[in-house]
């Protein structure tokens, strides 16, 4: 008969979670029971006295019993059928089931599950999952590489090579000047010149030139930045702002980085607002030339990347001063330094020191005091001084032609995500191989388990790895459509540009935080190269843009398209606007389709655009409303349009996310491979899930979604990450990116 | 007549947004309007060529003509209404007004916010708020600093001498000596063995101790840590661990810093595992002395601070085997090095290497080959080998002494989150102070704006400003409760340290990371300290136990205090524990209350404490629902606690921010300074709206909220930030963090 108790005894001497207060549970239960004979009850009693336990021995050897007992009859189901099992079937012992299940509750002990501390569990469904190879792998690398497969095999190629090998980013002046010789290299292989004209020394091909930023993004960013810096913002504005004689003497100098150089646009006193800049540039009749000058301190250029220690020359925006009238921001080359590097007069040169990352690029600040430049070095595309020393432009508007010149410069937005998104795929790629190897906890009685078998770290980083796959092809058809762009879209271009690095910088921000914690300890040693992938990344989010004031700026963009489209606003127009407009939509915006739950519904692409679609929608007509109202109300539009920045963002990102969607979707129509397809399929079908899951409390509010939709859609999202897992490795090495590059010493060491 | 088109033709022609497709718009429009006369439209038509645009003189022609006209006609409140004044209140033009403003759609144009362009709006609401110093700042520090002020005013005057200067943290090993030549001076002090007892030399005083880690936290982390590792880790696992000999023999040394050591527990196979640990101290009853042995590379010790270069001994985290027979994990102090620092034989010591931050810390892996100690530097509170060499302990499961023994040192996970807590404040203090000097943008005419007058940049910091305070109440009540434990709540103590030390670190990354981006560039210089504050306290979600990890136990703690308190699950009696027991709730969750969107109602804190509660127990006894039907229906309860695994972590935050809630208000209660309490609350309602608002999707799944009450949560959130605006400033003072402590150049820029 005491042997039904001793699972009871094991589990409470033996579980971590259970504290002594059991024992005088037990104790009470014992001495008042009235089943029990009195020597029965003295020798319970003897194993629960806290003066005297058991001995470990006494504990192993109850263990030993009960497994025994479990093993012999393993249809037993409770922890009370094992007591009875124990106690020899025993009668009494039946007659005490309430007690006991009672007694179980006041323990806190769930019989079914406390029965796997004895039972041997190595089987587990979570022990079982493993990498599997279930498509081909190659085929999926050469349908995300498309069309530029051959440039980027080129990139890869050439930084697996030695001289390649990553650098110690710690000390400044040497990783400054290693990143240096590696562009070098690129510039050397015609690599910085591919989107400049053949005529002076380039390749002509503008999208290879972004390919090039995406491949080379899977080495240190340092050099992809400092790449960027001097062929894509110093050659592009001198190729965008200038004309030709800038081109014929420049172009090819720069493309061979003979002639490093800067794009000098932010001021320590205007970043985001850069029409406010304050250095100026007056032209001097007399000698037909300019003065560059920097009022005060704080208008000095900052944060320029090749000005601290490399750059000889800078495209510098400043305000044209004519006879003391201002025509606005324009652009002008001004040397800085000579060809042996020394700093010419009236240039002074700041160095802005170490920085969370991208040590390797030498940003600086620059002052000018009084410095003269000829004519010529005016980058005239877009406005001039004419013979006579008046001002001419084929854009009369100052904030107008400012923005044109902006708007030449878009590439810059495109290729920082394209950046981002390949350092995203880095991150990812570490994170993931090193979840499948290590593993941790396991069921008792079987092995450790790899973590990412487990669900929750599966959450952690499958949505982002469906995220990369949705980026990567909403970047191409953003580069694709930049290739193509007329007069008729460019602002369409440019907005969707703008909104794309912001979406997608913060979600590589988040991804790489997760991968930093899905690592533990080992992601934050620097031999894992985590940690410079958040730090270097870090900046992405601010720079060529601060976020949250592109995400203003894409909302505006949309508001006014909107009003173009619709018009006068009014209550009634826009539920036309949102229902009528939208077919789908109304269709889903039905008791019957808001309380869907099934798998075909919940998995269905036609279900995800009609939602991100209606959410667009809605969100950019209800903030037009609001807008409207407030100043209907008597508002100040300024103080209205802050009123509504945070709805703004929503309207920024639905906008993005429905563009994101869509392009995910018009990539997979054109998959044939059936098993690929499958693997797009279900990248898609998370990037959307999760989207739709994030953004449920909107969807709840609007009634779009019933309660058991938004759950079920959790549920979905928690199956769709299991199916995942077992070709998550696999999805990463379709990203093609070399190991060498992964560079993390985690997954080589032994 | 041709001047009614004025405003239409200069924002055409100025406004960065519209595209010349407008310009084809208007052609239409002139064209083929039957009120202009043919020179009229002659006229106009000239203004819109593409090919001869206006000039930039007529541009600005225009707009003084508009101007004054405005000036001279304040009372004008639409773009209609400024052209018909312009056009001498022409009939004719009255009559085109339907075609007008159909145009006006066409265009995009909004017509009273385009008015704005040319009215000059200096005075703005968002142009007017300033900081002000409405209250007490002294009042609420002192509140703040409660009982502890003396010893904190102590660390941080220490704090502000020369030799305290911040060092540079890029040379690895100068860095590392800078920061034990600190520890020495602390040491010196007497701060380090502050919680020692006083016949060891120290101060007697743990929760002084916990007040030091909160102080020094101002300061440079790698100090803080490399403290805690000497006094708290090392020291405190020799104090709590080991015995009178021990304690005589070591904590007088560890105390002053003559004898610096180690805490090894981790290694490289078993992070969050520890019970796997691998490395063994095998007895040798010839010699009376263990064998401490590293039996492969991923049994190594990882990750251990003050071993790559200081340490002279390490407590050691070890198997016990006698006879072969494996006793469980048991502490063992083992010499590494000796006092000239010289590797002792048998001792391999590795370096960690650069880290993503706490550089001054010398991490570093320990192998152990074969070394021999004696029987006497086994740490034998828990467990001992007696004379005969035989094993004893008074606890006799391997399991549950060695969660005894870690529960001993939990001050590790209180100390923890005070620090990230003083990390917060830092960056909170640099950023907001940050934004409310920084200005850009601002209303057309006006000058630019502080950034932080911007709602979406309230909207960034001011949640996490609330949060820090909450924070830091509820971790003042955490180090209460643990100084004031028993055996009777020490494992809910436990559980709540482990909860707290996940849930801050977890925000604390969080608030860093919105500090960094609200700074832009400014926030990615070393100089400024974000990015040392980012990623020294990077690793605070992972040392010291995973956060997801320890979420998990803090859920399951929570689930078996469920059960012992409600006994067996059906769900009856979950309706009944939900609904009944919480008559708050209870009396909430009706349709009137749901509904409540009124502000009395939204700020009350019955009624945040209402929704908390609920969520906290809905989540719980639904997750013990969920395990229990996935056991019932055949699951294995290993696999059925996996595919809980995120609901668990919701059931961890929720007990969290219940707990931090009423701390919250029990302290708000003490206060008398009506301005300061008036602060406070102020907090507190932002604290408790915000999450309400972060976790609303559940309150509408829930039926908790109806739509309009979620809407109106997020209106007020947005209220609360403006009102703390002007105030938010005094609110850094208040943590009263010293400048030189703050150490971010923009801040003493001028």
């Amino acid at each position: 008969m005491e042997k039904a108790f001793l699972p009871l005894l094991y589990l409470v001497w033996s579980d971590d979670l259970l504290s002594q207060k059991e024992v005088s549970i037990l104790n009470t239960f014992f001495t008042e029971n009235t089943i029990l004979t009195d020597s029965e009850k003295k020798n319970l009693l003897s194993f629960i006295a806290v003066s005297n336990p058991p001995t470990r021995e006494t504990l192993a050897f109850w263990k030993t019993e009960i497994f025994d007992e479990l093993t012999q009859s393993p249809q037993i189901r409770s922890l009370f059928g094992l007591s009875l099992q124990l106690s020899g079937n025993d009668a009494r012992f039946e007659n005490l089931k309430p007690e006991f299940l009672e007694l179980e509750n006041q323990l806190g002990i769930l019989g079914e599950e406390a029965l796997l501390t004895f039972r041997s569990a190595a089987n587990t469904q979570t022990s079982n999952l493993e990498t599997l190879n279930s498509f081909d792998v190659k085929a999926l690398q050469s349908i995300l590489e498309g069309d530029t497969a051959g440039i980027e095999k080129q990139v890869r190629d050439l930084l697996q090579r030695p001289e390649f090998k990553y650098a110690n980013t710690q000390e400044t002046d040497s990783f400054r000047e290693k990143v240096l010789d590696w562009c070098r290299i690129l510039a050397n292989e015609k690599l910085g010149s591919m989107a400049f004209p053949k005529e002076f020394g380039g390749g002509g091909n503008m999208k290879a030139y972004f390919a090039i930023m995406e491949a080379l993004s899977y080495h240190d960013l340092s050099l992809v930045i400092k790449f960027g810096v001097q062929f894509g913002l110093w050659g592009m504005s001198v190729y965008f702002l200038g004309t030709e004689k800038h081109h014929i003497k420049y172009l090819s100098k720069i493309g061979t980085l003979e002639l490093p150089g800067c794009f000098a646009m932010t001021e320590t006193g205007h970043g985001s607002n850069v029409k406010g800049l304050e250095t100026t540039a007056t032209y001097d009749h007399k000698n037909q030339s300019f003065v560059i000058n920097t009022p005060h301190p704080k208008a000095k250029k900052e944060y320029i990347g090749n000005a601290a220690v490399h750059g000889q020359m800078a495209t510098v925006f400043a305000k044209l001063i004519i006879d003391g009238k201002d025509y606005g921001v324009n652009t002008f080359v001004v040397p800085l330094r000579d060809t042996s590097g020394n700093i010419l007069d009236g240039i002074e040169i700041g160095d802005c020191g170490r920085k969370m990352g991208l040590n390797g690029v030498d940003n600086g600040t620059i002052r000018f005091h009084n410095v003269t430049i000829p004519k010529e070095n005016m980058l005239d595309r877009f406005a001039s001084v004419n013979n006579k020393g008046e001002f001419e432009s084929p854009i009369p508007s100052d904030n107008r032609r400012f923005f044109t010149m902006l708007g030449t410069l878009v590439g810059g937005r495109i290729g920082i995500p394209k950046s981002a998104l390949s350092a995203m795929k880095t991150g990812l790629t570490i994170a993931i191989k090193y979840s499948d190897n290590r593993r941790q906890f396991g069921p008792d009685g079987g092995s450790e388990v790899p973590i990412l078998n487990y669900r929750i770290h599966q959450r952690r980083l499958f949505p982002h790895l469906a995220n990369s796959y949705a980026f990567h092809f909403s970047l191409r058809y953003l580069t694709d459509r930049f290739m193509q762009r007329s007069e008729a879209d460019a602002q369409e271009i440019e907005a969707l540009a703008a909104g794309m690095k912001a979406y997608v910088t913060w979600n590589v921000r988040d991804s790489l935080q997760e991968c930093r914690e899905a690592m533990g300890g080992k992601g934050y040693l620097s031999e894992n190269r985590i940690g410079d992938l958040k730090n270097d990344t870090e900046i992405y989010t601010t720079f060529e843009g601060d976020n949250t004031v592109l995400m203003q700026l894409v909302a505006k963009n949309r508001l006014a398209e909107f009003r173009k489209e619709f018009g006068k606003l009014d209550i009634g127009g826009m539920i036309t606007y949102v229902f009528d407009s939208a077919k789908t939509a109304l269709s889903e915006k039905n008791p019957y389709t808001s309380r869907r739950t099934d798998d075909e519904h919940l998995k269905d692409p036609e279900f995800h655009l009609a939602a991100f679609r209606y959410r667009e929608k809605n969100l950019l007509s209800s903030a037009a409303m609001r807008i409207k109202k407030l100043v209907d109300g008597g508002m100040d539009a300024y103080d209205a349009f802050n009123v509504v920045q945070h709805h703004m963002i929503d309207v920024a990102k639905s906008y993005l996310e429905r563009v994101i969607l869509e392009q995910f979707l018009s990539k997979i129509e054109t998959v044939s491979d059936a098993s690929v397809r499958q693997q797009l399929v279900r990248q898609q079908q998370l990037f959307a899930l999760n989207l739709l899951d994030k953004n449920k409390s909107w969807f709840l509010e609007t009634g779009y979604f019933e309660p058991p939709k938004s759950k079920a859609i959790r549920k979905a999202i928690n199956q769709l990450c299991w199916e995942i897992r077992t070709d998550a490795v696999a999805l990463t090495n379709a990203f093609g990116i070399p190991d060498s590059l992964l560079g993390a010493t985690v997954l080589t060491e032994k």
